[in-house]
């Protein structure tokens, strides 16, 4: 019997390549999905690549959609990234970024025939993005068994986000035990063109609180 | 005080159209988002142009996503288009097409500080595409609610479908009253670069056969 099939969102940061390596570890067989929606650090989709490879996804699959067309983020628009979070939700939020990202999955998991989604929403990027929340996740999983021809069928879509409850901390712990190789992943929202960290921007100040935490060197590349 | 705004999917074919006129006449500001997702009927994207203007949208951007590269349906990858519908689920339906689309809508909103997204899914596509379904549209909005930072912040979301329950003859019939030009409009899966139809497809018949029992002379441009 072949093994099942899951798609997994992987932005090349450390979160998603953690996902990637536990769908491996459950023992699907992956299919990485990328989404160049106009972020200005492209070097994120480049550690996505070299993550997939490592980590034996299937494939690797990046879909292109301008997000920048709509605006309203520091990440696709030319708004500075800050250097440290204030209350509520960060400039650093893409409008329905995980919707649409999610949608996509969707439409590939139908394609494949896979009936489980991976994604590296968790608890730290819960406290501020709306659509990083359990409740997000559960709205999307009923919304996918409703809109495809797969789910009308009987293949019943499972939404999995196994970071969802997890710190940093934990996150490199269980990416270590996995065998990922964090020095491949670039989570920086302003790394160069070689995927060096800026070490300043919200994303390199959890990253790096991680490593100390869990109390493991930090193999990233930082600039300077 | 200024007018409410809504997000308004428009593909260039008769329904949206008559959606767009609808939020027009509802007294909506309208933005009109068309989708290039890789069909093969480009000449439907050059329709929701000309509709978007003669119905006085304030803004019509269209946004590209390649839905090429995750493949499975007739409109995107190089499979027939079929000449009459059979059993089921149409070849001709795009794994999480509308999904997709509504996800984009819901990031503009969102930029936009609109509450209304408008789409023209209706009671004939229901019949055979999981997406056009009440429920689907429910759930979306349910989702929409729980994923953006305007909804978390009170600003509650509304998934207006308003063609849901109207048969073809239907939306000719509420289009006409409402001033649409559907000669403008672009129905056929396989319109050539003109936008001239078929006339033999699913959706040139559905069309064609909706003009007959409104008892309105068809406008459409057909081949030869």
């Amino acid at each position: 019997m072949n093994p099942a099939k899951a798609v997994v969102l992987l932005s090349g940061g450390m979160d998603s390549a953690t996902v990637l390596a536990i769908a491996r570890a459950e023992g699907f067989e992956t299919y990485a999905l990328s989404v160049a929606y106009g972020q200005r650090h492209t070097s994120e989709l480049i550690a996505a690549a070299r993550v997939a490879r490592d980590l034996g996804a299937k494939v690797h699959k990046t879909v292109t959609i301008d997000l920048r067309s709509i605006g309203g983020s520091a990440l696709t628009a030319d708004i500075d990234v800050p250097e440290h979070g204030g209350e509520g939700i960060p400039i650093t939020y893409v409008p329905a970024r995980n919707t649409i990202m999610l949608s996509v999955a969707l439409g590939w998991a139908e394609v494949l025939g896979a009936q489980e989604i991976f994604c590296g929403v968790n608890a730290v990027d819960y406290s501020g993005y709306p659509d990083c929340r359990p409740a997000f996740i559960e709205a999307f999983e009923r919304l996918g068994n409703l809109a495809t021809k797969a789910a009308v069928e009987g293949n019943r879509l499972r939404v999995r986000a196994p970071l969802i409850d997890l710190s940093k901390a934990d996150i490199v712990r269980r990416g270590i035990e996995l065998g990922v190789d964090f020095g491949s992943t670039v989570s920086c929202y302003q790394a160069d063109a070689d995927g060096r960290a800026c070490g300043h921007c919200d994303a390199c100040r959890l990253r790096t609180a991680g490593f100390v935490a869990a109390g493991v060197p930090d193999p990233t590349n930082y600039v300077g």
